[in-house]
């Protein structure tokens, strides 16, 4: 197990439970969870697959994923409910991993599949909020990252670096922190991307 | 015309009927209309050739199905309103067998492209129930089946047995008929999944 | 360039722009004014391609269109909101060219993949219609061209006929200029398809 699959294995988990917590608030039951909690956890990678033109087989052999994210999720049921607070702490930070992991992660999969820098914008974009969007979608909500602090961009940006051409392994690691902590100064300082006021 | 043929059949005209009845409660327009009922028949299949890596021109074989829902559909409008009535008691077991035949065939399409029991499952599921939460999310509606009685449980339950092997007609025929009265039990025993309290 | 392009560029532009005005509405931020408009104009052709079976290579072969796009939506932001009124007066024709150029290029589109004539009527509907969805799904509302004035109407018209056999290239910009017009009438004369009242 390379660093990049334990990388991938922390965000799939924080993406699932922010799903889960989703259908937790929306009192969705037992298969509304583990729906929003697979969604958002898999549904990134899945819509980047469909759209970027890599075959779907590929997203098959996440097997032992599924049964990881599967088993966390079941065990959810069964913590005390204030465990759920040490979320708020730690949960963004676990989320920006999933973020940068998934962006980065998106990018090179396109590159692998297609040569336009836009693929792999688009691919990076999608798997690290495509999830996201789906699980907003299915709880009836506008989708948090079309409005609301910058997320999306900073996967952008880990698109247009790598499509730019970044390949050295230690230049991708540096990317990868990089989005984390630009991802947690997001949060910490509430940056926002501007919004435009043309009353129509 | 074999005998899956005709459960299909009556599925996807009970799937069509609850996308129009949904149309008429949204005060949807006659496109609306037969977009919803198109949606909830044909949906859920779609999305599984998507997701599972099925090609879609297997889709576009179906052209009798079409012809058959278009042309009951424009009957729908011109039947007196209180035959509507009747869908409160026999749509259900009608939707009821549309589940059943869905998962059934969603499972064994499967089986044929992929190898995945989780992949069986998906399918399953999807097209039991990707219909349904197409027609809600395209209705404003949060998908009812994430948060309703028990619904796409039936349809996963198929996946599981069938992934595990169900190869014998008459063994799948059983299974068929265990779907339908596990999902009509639900209906009048009103058999709800538990929701979970985890406050945040 | 051919004519056909050009009214694919008006069209595109049209549908961008109605989307990031959705999202000027909505009070989205950069990042959902840049996704609503692209959504909008390229949403529709992404999923006529993965429904009809079109490779979606085929979708990333648009780089000048993207990046017309993007230019044109960051001058808007630099736009006096004054000069937003005129959308009123000529958006209405701008979308008109737009959705009868996606349509018939749409219903072309999969005439060259796919035999079938519901394909054609369902891939000019999609490429009409699709983007639009999207656009309001993300936005939290109703697809407007489920429940307004007739709009998806006239695409479906658009690939019916190309479905029927039209194939000579002046009778395709009759058919481009007929849409147009039928679509021009029906927003001046507010025709609307009929609703249907069965209460259940």
């Amino acid at each position: 197990m390379d660093t990049w699959e334990i990388f991938t294995i922390i965000g799939t988990i924080a993406f699932a439970l922010s799903g889960a917590i989703v259908a937790f608030e929306e009192k969705y039951d037992l298969f509304g969870i583990y729906t929003l909690a697979f969604i958002t956890a898999f549904g990134g990678g899945m819509i980047r697959n469909i759209v970027v033109g890599i075959p779907v087989s590929a997203f098959w052999s996440q097997t032992s994923l599924f049964i990881i994210t599967f088993c966390l999720i079941t065990i959810l049921f069964f913590l005390p409910a204030f465990l759920f607070k040490l979320w708020d702490r730690w949960g963004v930070f676990f989320d920006a991993v999933g973020l940068s992991a998934f962006a980065i992660q998106g990018a090179l999969f396109a590159k692998t599949a297609n040569e336009s820098i836009f693929a792999m914008m688009l691919a990076a974009v999608l798997t690290g909020v495509g999830g996201g969007i789906l699980r907003d979608v299915l709880a009836g909500r506008k989708p948090m990252v079309l409005h609301s602090d910058i997320y999306a961009g900073w996967a952008l940006m880990g698109g247009i670096i790598i499509g730019l051409g970044l390949d050295h392994p230690i230049m991708q690691y540096s990317l990868f922190v990089l989005i984390i902590v630009m991802r947690m100064l997001t949060v910490h300082y509430k940056w926002r991307l501007p919004q435009v006021d043309k009353r129509i």
